[in-house]
């Protein structure tokens, strides 16, 4: 009982805290799931990303805090909305390595005992999160990292120049809102089968 | 005890088995710390993989078992050493969409009991496994997921037209040479961690 207190308490203290996200608001098209995922007792989540577009430069110190980010985008991207990227680009000012990313959609979702944790993470895996698991055992909770499988991963820029043509960015990124569709989609199933499951 | 025994005696069976990997037995690059983890009473491996670079076509029906594989190598690769593979790709010959992947080392990894699995867990996490997890729980056995971070998605050709220029095919080979490096420093620092460990 003083455990399952504790994890209340827990729960309700993480998430009357300030985002401290980079975009400081949690994603539109994962609202209702995280919404979800809180409203039953034996979770709660810690962080949530719908699925997303970057382009950055990776520092040679391979410090996260150093990476610079050309492009950031949860929504689909058109080829005109991203003039501005491939000027710096083709500016040569950025002289590190430049990569084009997408991800798909994760969540850190903490749980009061291992057999709910189990619940979810199965439910996750069969709508398509493959990469999923549980990363910690605490004293009050579980925590799991529910990873969709949508990616690419590609280099844009060589020190200093573009390794790629206008044409394939725009590859990329078209091929990056199909991925964030797809993405979408799982994180709805998701719901679904959690509305289901109470 | 008998949970000890018959842990035992399914990590006997497992591992007498025939390999039933396309590859057909364990790489090079990752049987140190393969043999490391098996010598543990605690662990057993079911699969491993100790980094890859794929070229292959995603089938409309998306089923696996109809992906075609133009290029799969766990060693790094010389760009002559793909003619072949960028004959097939100019031919036309392949009609879906054709991806270049290059992968970080995967483990799968059973264990009899939740403490010693997440002691793995932590050292595989601290030696840059980043996505590593526990996946499901079992009578008998916990099982774990360690996967290395090292990431390379790059679409190659689309509808029978290639999207890139043989330059970039290159690049796309050295960097994924490069990562294929660092998830082979990442493999044996596992190892040595796991040494320290016992």
């Amino acid at each position: 009982m003083v455990f399952k207190m504790s994890f209340q308490k827990e729960k309700k203290d993480f998430l009357i805290k300030k985002d401290k996200s980079r975009k400081g608001c949690i994603d539109r098209r994962i609202m209702k799931l995280v919404n979800k995922i809180n409203s039953l007792d034996d979770f709660f989540t810690t962080s949530s990303c719908s699925g997303r577009m970057l382009s950055f430069s990776i520092p040679k110190s391979n410090k996260k805090n150093e990476v610079q980010y050309l492009l950031s985008s949860h929504k689909k991207i058109r080829f005109n909305e991203i003039k501005s990227t491939l000027k710096m680009l083709k500016s040569e000012k950025v002289k590190n390595d430049v990569w084009f990313r997408m991800s798909g959609a994760i969540l850190h979702v903490a749980s009061n005992n291992l057999d709910s944790a189990i619940k979810l993470l199965n439910a996750a895996r069969d709508v398509g999160f493959r990469r999923s698991g549980i990363i910690s055992l605490g004293k009050n909770r579980v925590t799991m990292e529910l990873v969709s499988t949508e990616n690419i991963e590609a280099i844009v820029s060589k020190k200093g120049r573009l390794v790629i043509s206008e044409d394939y960015l725009g590859v990329l990124i078209k091929e990056g809102n199909v991925k964030l569709e797809k993405t979408w989609k799982k994180i709805d199933k998701l719901c679904e089968s959690l509305n289901k499951m109470k």
